[in-house]
């Protein structure tokens, strides 16, 4: 039996993932592109493989089309909007994802960026080796509102740091969790308006895409600040960036975008702190993300409970209802 | 009365240390240079003044000699480093400063600067608008090592902000704080030796000048990162650059340096993030450093107790021993 491994990188950190897939008869091809592929590449390169580990490729009813032979798709990561689930189940492939490794590595992520934005950090050491030395005025994390839209597994631990450092903290979910404390809970139009730095922590659905669109953008501060660690599509990069083009916003922080490698015209504005998905790749949940989903083709191969098959939540909040 | 403002930026949060310093009937006169004067052309500033409120430019016995009736030196921030408090005291010029005021920004600051080298966040927003698109592998700040070399306002609050993301942490001082929960206190040489990321919060006196240099660079692992935010000169910038050049350090964060504004050799390495000594400026803490500053010109003309004079052990720190 043989594993299609997608995801770039993999097993970088540590070579176990591969070890125990060799050992249980498993023999694991990684994408030789050395990048995500498109659609269309991992309809090719999925021909001849039972088990995809995956990344944030597209893992449509096409690509499952093109090999029928699939049973499992094994997720390193926890989103799961690359994922037609509805293709998947009506086809009889298994699902897994490893949701709480990435966590940590997100949050700490988040919070950089936020010090970075509120002090300047990105465009100051850009400025100093072009524009030459200018000493920024800027806010400190532990005096300004931060609003946390999602308290899942990331923005729980968001808000557990911020309040470390102090922060002023407005969250919303579709339900509070009332166990986070030092926390308001308010409603998203509230959170714009109020918060002086924005935070998404939410899935990429179909009720999230283009949550964060010019409407929501005209109610923020016009110096507010804007986060996405989460996923693309949630905050609509062109609203953003005419936003920011008609002087809005102070600065954002995007970690992830629409079509990733991205290439878009952000990329043209300064004041825009721009990372390549790398909400996760610390070397410790890297190594677990990668582990984990071995160990999810494995267990699923034997029917093992312990296998984290994405639940049925997931199917739900991704317009997939159980046939 | 006059007062010559040579800090810059000053009153541009608040007008209010102006407003006090008027109320009191002192003409306030800020720098008309709008940047750092020289030495030189401070001699020519400071005439006709019998007060200053400084930034960090040098207040020699060559500057304090051009203006004999200067009565109060009034430092905005904590660092004394610039001020010749041996002549200062010779010439009976009292010297006041804002310890507190900087602390809590220089802090928040130190851990951006940290979880931006753990991430690779400087590096990768400058590469994908150049070189494209690379997720890179980073760690996290919860799970390494990280020596801090002085536990004084700034060292404590960077400590407590570490306890919060689980950081191991290494604490050197002159005594150990045995207050500080949640730290091993080592040696400079164990410190080097063991932590992955290293800070430094001294003052910058006879006694840390060089402090780190080529040989206790050397005892650190070779993907140690280093961060900066106290003062240049307790680095080594010459053996900092021959070490990164050798390949020795994974990242390195300096907000402070020999010669400010800076312009040497270490704005062509890319793996260092570089910023325009920023500690304190964020809005409250440089609004409360100027108002204490301008109200520590009052206070000490009137001979009230509560102006901040500079206390006898910094004389001593900094090598000036009542005569």
């Amino acid at each position: 039996m043989r594993v299609l491994i997608t995801t770039i990188p993999f097993a970088s950190v540590s070579s176990r993932p591969l070890d125990i897939l060799r050992d249980a008869g498993i023999e694991p091809v990684v994408n030789p592109l050395g990048r995500k592929p498109t659609e269309s590449e991992l309809c090719d390169m999925i021909r001849g493989f039972d088990l995809l580990i995956a990344g944030t490729e597209p893992i449509t009813d096409r690509v499952m089309a093109a090999e029928p032979g699939l049973r499992i798709i094994s997720r390193v990561g926890i989103g799961l909007d690359n994922v037609d689930l509805a293709a998947a189940r009506q086809r009889g492939i298994a699902v897994t994802y490893t949701p709480d490794a990435p966590a940590p590595a997100v949050a700490e992520l988040t919070i950089g960026l936020m010090l970075s934005l509120l002090r300047s950090v990105h465009t100051t050491n850009t400025g100093l080796r072009t524009t030459g030395w200018r000493r920024v005025m800027g806010r400190r994390l532990g005096l300004v509102t931060v609003g946390v839209i999602g308290a899942g597994r990331v923005g729980r631990r968001v808000m557990t740091l911020l309040s470390a450092f102090g922060s002023s903290v407005l969250a919303n979910d579709l339900e509070p969790a009332r166990d986070i404390p030092n926390v308001s809970w308010v409603g998203k139009d509230e959170l714009y308006e109020r918060a002086d730095v924005i935070s998404v922590h939410v899935p990429l659905t179909p009720d999230t895409r283009n949550l964060i669109a010019a409407p929501q953008l005209s109610r923020m501060k016009s110096d507010a600040m804007l986060v996405n660690t989460a996923r693309g599509g949630i905050i609509n990069e062109r609203d953003l960036a005419a936003a920011l083009r008609a002087g809005r916003l102070a600065g954002v922080a995007l970690d992830v975008f629409d079509d990733e490698p991205y290439s878009g015209e952000l990329l043209g504005i300064d004041r825009c702190l721009l990372t390549c998905h790398m909400g996760s790749m610390s070397v410790d949940c890297r190594a677990r993300m990668e582990l984990e989903a071995a160990e999810n083709v494995l267990r699923c191969l034997k029917g093992h409970a312990s296998a984290q098959l994405v639940p049925e939540s997931e199917y739900l909040l991704h317009g997939t209802r159980t046939p």
